[in-house]
């Protein structure tokens, strides 16, 4: 039997834990996962690809589960030292995930592109999935707050996404396209689907890429999202904060809603948590159905599980 | 009362020894280090300045002394994670010592020259000395074995210094110039030391630096050299068997006579270990004053007794 071709669309911590699920079920999915890279910086001359790197420690088995970034059984000895030498260390780097920013901006250097670096590091750390970065073209999501336009690193690492987020822009945009391995990836899915990230810092920067969205429209297989939003709150991050100030309404519905206004016609279907249950009525209402089920997958066999009711989901459409 | 200029002219091993002394001296020495750069190279898109920075952690209380390279308290956790990467880890980088390359290679990347990068490392590390590249400009130690000629650290750390050295060349040493710090630092001096470096992989480069042994040479300043052979052996290193390979004598003897062919004129003294004193004649018959004392200096009290020794021997010139 053919595997199925599954892309996730995702960002760093609930990206990563949906393309896992995926990744669990083994020789009978063929993963690609596009990622947002709109969160990349520059750090003491390297580039750093948060988003990239979370899906790829969380796909290799080597994640750190405790913070949800990172990798596990960290040492941290470059970073104090960096800080002795007047480095910046707000962004806190630690020993082996240093290694892998530098062996990535080595290959950036010699002309490798992003796509091609990631393949080469995920590639040596065991991953199976194809990790495809939205573009290889620059691109860097920047956040209007009170205190006027942020990187996207300074607002949301420095300052503890504390600031209300006034406007978003993803600077490069309007010059980044998808790669060759994206839009492949994409005509060739079976099923399409958006993880639990943050739909504005998140899964907007990659619908913004050239030649994404207006693919993933055309594409006959089903795209299915699943809220990052549980109770209310987001699971983590700013998500529930950012449609507070920006004036939509947080919860299962808001997400629904904002999808259906941001990219008419995207989704399918809307994945929602139990807990949002009576939501789903409202859901359906936007145009977009409602599939209530657990959404919370932090633990290896949720992950695992919720990727097969997507899959069993996806094939009855 | 003024502080006396010393000037060491230095490689790694013996020329941090050598310097810790004069630096343990406090503020009755104002210390510049003209350090080799020879032995340079580029790691994982990094600047690593072996040579500088075996005397910058020695200086700042640092240094591991019982490799006699790298930092104290050491881990190696990107070192590990660079291997899987497929990236070389044959020259071992710490952690702690990583950051160092970081932060040098940041600064060069931004331009700063590796003086102006240099000082700005070592002031981090609350090093009072002066240290001075012997050159801002690219030197590449090369180092010509049966199996041809090999970059320094291929030769050095990779083939741990086995194979007889037949030749050597300082690629780019025609279109190095000695910085004005460097300059200056000669032109002031009150008296000048020549490390217990390697006279061949240490000492040479920085001897042909376009400009440094014309000023030595001219200044009135004494010019001191220790001898890095103690009883026919180097205290580290290859300097004996290189000697041999090149059809010279290894000994105290050896050394004062390769330096009065190499450089005539420019050693006043060489100061040769108590257990080569029976050579002291020979090498005064050379032209060098021979001044015989322990030369050992691993402890800290032996490098202070030294510098004392040789700065009183300057007083007496």
């Amino acid at each position: 039997m053919q595997p199925t071709r599954v892309v996730v669309l995702a960002g760093g911590f609930g990206g990563a834990r949906m393309a896992h699920g995926f990744a669990l079920l083994g020789e009978h999915v063929q993963l690609s996962v596009i990622l947002n890279t709109g969160d990349d910086l520059e750090l003491h001359g390297l580039h750093v690809s948060p988003d990239i790197d979370t899906v790829m420690y969380t796909l290799a088995g080597i994640a750190n589960n405790d913070t949800g970034w990172g990798v596990r059984d960290e040492t941290w000895s470059a970073s104090e030292m960096l800080g002795r030498f007047g480095e910046p260390t707000w962004f806190r780097l630690g020993d082996r995930d240093l290694a892998t920013h530098i062996a990535r901006t080595r290959r950036l250097a010699a002309g490798v592109g992003l796509t091609d670096a990631t393949a080469e590091l995920a590639r040596a750390l065991d991953v199976h999935a194809q990790l495809l970065p939205m573009t290889d073209d620059r691109v860097r999501t920047q956040v209007r707050t009170a205190a006027g336009w942020l990187d996207f690193q300074d607002y949301f690492v420095r300052r503890h996404h504390a600031d209300d987020v006034l406007e978003l822009r993803f600077e490069g945009i309007e010059s980044a396209n998808a790669t060759a391995q994206v839009r492949a990836a994409i005509d060739a899915a079976d099923v399409i689907v958006v993880a639990p990230s943050n739909p504005f810092l998140s899964v907007a920067p990659i619908l913004s890429v050239g030649g994404i969205l207006a693919r993933l429209n055309a594409v006959r297989a089903p795209v299915i999202g699943v809220s990052p939003i549980v109770g209310r709150e987001a699971v983590r991050g700013p998500a529930a904060q950012i449609m507070h100030s920006l004036g939509e309404e947080p919860g299962a519905h808001g997400i629904a809603m904002h999808y259906a206004h941001a990219w008419p016609g995207l989704l399918d279907v809307l994945v929602i948590d139990s807990v949002d249950a009576a939501e789903a009525d409202a859901v359906n209402a936007t145009g977009v159905r409602a599939h209530v089920t657990g959404t919370l997958i932090g633990a290896q066999k949720e992950r695992r599980r919720l990727a097969q009711e997507i899959l069993e989901l996806a094939g009855a459409l």
